[in-house]
């Protein structure tokens, strides 16, 4: 038997798994992210919790088929993190020789945190027996992973799936944080959402479950969708035709099977998927209708799953 | 050296390309397209003249590498034509095993058409020296072909690449031949600019030498642009707005280095890409700005290279 690490660098923690040949799950575990120094020690302090593991469990580099690894920032097919990551303080620099030379040449394949979270759920999680998965991350932003005939698509700089600053509304005057107006995050991020409802509740006096809402949130939002809040309703309408038209525009350039909707927001459950689907539908070109839609399972794991399967089935 | 043949099959006549095993083009022919029956005959008579070719040449089913095919219809990894091809009468079938039964077993790799023109004007033509691109055909309607990381993106169905039918504007109400409104074909194909050329026109009287066109189409246009007539400057500007837009959330996709602009349209020439890419660059998500544009330059035997690049470099 051998043996894969994934590790998704996050700028809290690095979560770090330990898999079979078969990409089973054997053992996972946390370090914290040390973003001292711009980051300088992340790649020893990754390298060396991989080394001690080895050690522990007496295996040795030939033992190893690879270790997966995300980051959040941009990566190129060469594993040069092309933007650097901002989150973690690092300049760009080559992530891929970086470990390699920490590991005594253990192959080591890094991607884009969001890229390897979708290939997780390909296949492990909601996209599972599926080949052509876009991932969908609604969380403080709106992120994506492409994954076309069982592959990650990374593109020019590595930054393909940058869905949620796809142009959705030509109307809106608040900035993004990119920088432009009218970006799907604004619209279906956590803090879009926020957004919308706090604007809708201004916008009228309806009575609304939400007026008393401690904190303004997704989660309040979908919870009153579900105690069938007419003005939450409404919110989560709003939401799901802007979300529904971003990923319209994404079906007719990749033509995926299968939508996986993860993140935060998609806490909510399969409700939230009721206020997309229809939308989606009513933009989609018409021979790129089939596509499906399912919520993300692996949570906090899909990046650790995605980071084996990388190794497995990519390298 | 062994060959490699490449079969464009259009409406009117298919396109065939004889290859040496460079990609080298020795010699072209076009056989009319026999809609008749449904376009029963057309198969045989692709394989017929394949089969003379080889007969005139001396040449054994081993000296070929394969047979690429371009039709107009999406065309799944199987090479199943998912949806038929309407426009020569085809029901649902699979292309690839037709044709191989008829050619004694050389292997066949079907796509759609305008997949197949990309490929072609990434391995020769207008993205030559690129594996990130995007081509776009700006005729009648708008189509195009997404070639990631050196491989032509098919998508679930056979339907990626179709972003003509991207929505960039809502407040559109005439319908698109797909049933939708607000497409970005309504726009930047050449019967979208008639549309904007005829709209802007009856707008006011501003003087034009538009107004005395004998046939308001985009070569009219780009022709009086060439001649710093204001209103067709107008046009442009138009145009370019919602291509820009277009692309933008195509580049928030997939991530290319390099879009390719052909078809009818582009025959404007280099002045058409200025009024694309200062959009373009309004729109896209930063990271994603560094993509160049370029004029395609296989015109009409895109399709012919192309063929023969999938069997040369992705069979």
């Amino acid at each position: 038997m051998k043996y894969v690490f994934g590790a998704d660098i996050g700028g809290t923690t690095v979560k770090l798994g330990f898999f079979d040949e078969n990409g089973e799950l054997i053992e996972k575990w946390e370090i914290p992210t040390d973003k001292s120094d711009k980051g300088k020690n992340i790649v020893s302090d990754v390298c060396g919790s991989i080394k001690e593991k080895m050690e522990s469990r007496s295996l040795s580099s030939s033992d190893i088929i690879g270790v997966g690894v995300g980051a959040p920032g941009a990566v190129n097919e060469e594993g040069v993190m092309t933007g650097g990551a901002v989150n973690l303080g690092w300049d760009v620099f080559n992530l891929k020789t970086a470990m390699e030379e920490k590991l005594d040449g253990i192959k080591v394949i890094p991607a884009n945190d969001a890229n390897v979270a979708a290939y997780g759920e390909m296949v492990k999680g909601g996209g599972k027996g599926h080949k052509n998965v876009v991932a969908v991350t609604l969380g403080t932003g709106v992120g994506g992973g492409v994954i076309i005939g069982g592959r990650l698509i990374t593109g020019a700089t590595g930054a393909a799936g940058e869905i949620g600053h796809i142009r959705v509304d030509d109307e809106e005057t608040a900035k993004c944080n990119c920088g432009h107006t009218g970006c799907l995050e604004q619209f279906a991020s956590a803090t879009g959402i926020a957004r919308l409802a706090a604007k809708r509740l201004a916008a009228d006096d309806a009575p609304s479950v939400l007026r008393n809402a401690e904190v303004l949130d997704a989660k309040a939002v979908f919870d009153a969708v579900k105690a069938s809040d007419a003005v939450a309703i409404e919110i989560a309408q709003t939401f799901g035709k802007y979300l529904g038209k971003g990923l319209a525009s994404v079906a007719d350039v990749v033509n995926p099977e299968i939508f996986v909707i993860g993140g935060g927001v998609s806490k909510a459950g399969e409700i939230l998927l009721s206020f997309v689907e229809p939308e989606f539908e009513k933009y989609v070109f018409p021979p790129c209708k089939g596509a499906r839609f399912a919520l993300a399972q692996l949570g906090n794991d899909a990046g650790i799953y995605g980071c084996a399967g990388m190794v497995l089935f990519e390298g």
